[in-house]
């Protein structure tokens, strides 16, 4: 089954928003085994939605629309796709109950453009809405199906979760099954001559290559009668490209890279300690992020100024005048320092240059060592990435972290 | 004039990334008074892609496309585009010659795919690519604009910056000028209480809000004749706005709070360090985020363990077992710690439950303790967050640590 999203918006078209929503439903959509084929955005203009509705339905089976369910004026979603399904709106008791509740509670009158919203599509499936006030609903017609969700991620997802999950499921006749595989230093096009062969002679599993800050995923994809198949047709593409790039790849299946290393260190019961400076934290963030990180990191220093290496990590006075912060020399008494603070099984520290300013012909932006204390083995990385924002540099350094923790594991 | 954005990559339909490019865009070409009426996204199949951007033409005198410009089998945008205005591709010296040095300096080899990239369609203007191997152009054909940027944000947006801009300010009739005011520490729908009579009287400028993780922005737009008119009705709306919401508002313009903070503490030669445990350091990744932030940010630790929290922090065992880690008597000590440790003139600290687990009836997730020390004053703040993601609580935390700081420099 093929489907298209439609976000009405004008928000995301003023640039204020990125499409989010699209993003979710479409990993939804693809783990049910429906093809995504566009996404659309458009504006609170009548004329465009209706001629977006009208036109996805042509080549899509299925049409979720994001947004335009509100009580204000340019809300108008609903009233669009009615029109181009052909069903008349009709009051929803339910959702007008649930209204007028939602409002005596908070000690509001209700409107006549609220009273507006529980009105949806004679015959089809209303979606209540436990996060505001715009209901949604599933319709069917013509062997099409037409589903308007709310524009808010938190009350868009938990509305599908509860309704449109299940009733799609039911429909879909595939089985597809995907994996990630995420590899870290290694390029993306060094990545693809590697298993070149493969994706030129791709029809089922497909294999697609995606980079982003120097971790570069591998998505192999196949769709089959059932689930087992796929799942059988996909693994064996992946022990093919393990015997190609095995040492690059950290994550395989729907981890990122932190949550694989998180569970590793978990199951040796080893734990972590970061000392940065040019990623003033995002290692350490980075490492947070993943629920119950507790169990194996300890502590974060952002050591951003000298002196703060200095107290914090006892890097030496001398060190930094003799090599500058952004030496291997410095990398190197950071990790050290942090091993004597923390006393943490792994100690992982970074310096460099992210820019934009700051950068000098021999230590231009971009240079960044990292360095790894494990078991009185100290390994430091000279890192030259190439000239990139700010952000960029930060995101390279902090894979290039996570990438050493993952070396140093000795488990690929 | 109107535009139409397209995204091609196949990774946006399958929700592995949200369409960040869009935002980008849409939010520069409304500043140059250009409306944009639709986003596409369409995955890597030359059909799709030649029906899209055929289809956006008859609509719109601009279409940009993104992505499928790289060097892999599946890049197949430029092609399309050639064909769809009838134009040829050749080969581009300079894109050649530039990507020739840059293979030559990383001491890899050209391969038949990245020659690929040097080709652009014949009369184009080409844009060089300082951030990746992969050329963008911009083509004009029977009063219609087709201009071509590469997928990832890194490239893209340089390239905009140093091309795209220029030329198509030059096109533009309308002026156009907006601004953002960045609220924290109040909800939307108060915010909007507060303002209502100027949300419901607005033609131009106009004013809309959006909410994320603790911080609302406003958005007034105003489209006159010249900049100059534009700019006036902006911030004569802007003043009006502030004498009712003044106490809340932080960053007014195109700056984020972080980077007015940043800036608001260069101006005071103050200095700021960070003790953070549930946010992990996301507040000084935060502050780092801004270019020139050392000049103000001394350090920030991240104590995750009650152990770090003793050893960098001095935070007493007593208090941790009598309180518990998630306290106010904790995080005043943190910040206390904070300040022996580092001497910074301001201290910001925080404990809280980031969750999904560990809360309990009577600490529930989301409850978060910020404090900050400033000249011998110290404040502490129980939040109670309402429940959500990790992420978001996060989020929300490092928002409230930014608010202290705002209040504590007491400028409004």
């Amino acid at each position: 089954m093929k489907s298209t999203i439609v976000a009405v918006g004008t928000e995301i078209l003023f640039g204020q928003i990125a499409n989010t929503n699209a993003a979710f439903l479409s990993k939804n959509l693809n783990d049910l085994g429906i093809d995504v084929i566009y996404h659309y955005t458009v504006g609170d203009n009548p004329k465009r939605v209706a001629k977006t509705v009208t036109e996805a339905l042509k080549e899509s089976d299925i049409v979720i629309t994001t947004g335009g369910l509100g009580p204000t004026q340019d809300d108008l979603t609903k009233e669009v796709i009615a029109e181009a399904i052909g069903k008349k709106l009709v009051q929803n008791d339910e959702a007008f109950e649930r209204m007028q509740k939602r409002f005596l509670a908070q000690g509001r009158e209700m409107t006549e453009n609220n009273i507006k919203q529980a009105f949806l599509p004679e015959g089809c499936i209303a979606m209540q809405n436990d996060y505001g006030t715009a209901p949604g609903f599933i319709s069917e017609v013509d062997n099409k199906i037409v589903i308007a969700l709310p524009g808010p991620p938190f009350e868009m997802k938990p509305m599908y979760e509860a309704y449109v999950r299940d009733f799609l499921s039911a429909k879909s006749e595939d089985a597809i099954c995907y994996k990630f595989v995420k590899t870290l230093g290694i390029g993306e096009s060094t990545l693809e001559t590697e298993i070149i062969d493969l994706i030129d002679k791709q029809t089922d599993p497909t294999i697609a290559t995606y980079a982003k800050a120097g971790e570069v995923t591998i998505r192999i994809t196949s769709k089959r009668k059932t689930f087992a198949e796929a799942e059988q047709a996909v693994d064996a593409c992946i022990e093919e490209i393990k015997k190609r790039v095995g040492k690059y790849m950290c994550a395989v299946g729907d981890k990122n890279t932190e949550e694989e290393l998180v569970n590793k260190l978990k199951e040796r019961g080893l734990t972590l300690s970061s000392a940065e400076s040019c990623t003033g934290g995002m290692f350490a963030d980075t490492i947070v992020s993943v629920a119950g990180s507790s169990a194996i990191f300890d502590r974060g220093l952002v050591t951003y100024s000298n002196q703060a290496k200095i107290d914090e990590l006892g890097v030496k006075l001398d060190t930094l005048k003799k090599y500058g912060a952004v030496s291997e020399e410095v990398a190197k008494e950071m990790a050290q320092g942090l091993h004597k603070a923390s006393g943490s099984d792994i100690c992982v520290a970074v310096t460099g240059l992210a820019g934009p300013d700051g950068g000098t012909l021999e230590k231009p932006v971009g240079l960044v060592y990292t360095a790894i204390l494990c078991k009185d083995k100290l390994i430091c990385k000279e890192n030259r990435f190439a000239y990139a924002d700010r952000d960029t540099l930060r995101h390279r350094s902090v894979n290039a972290m996570i990438k050493m923790v993952y070396d140093v594991l000795g488990d690929k």
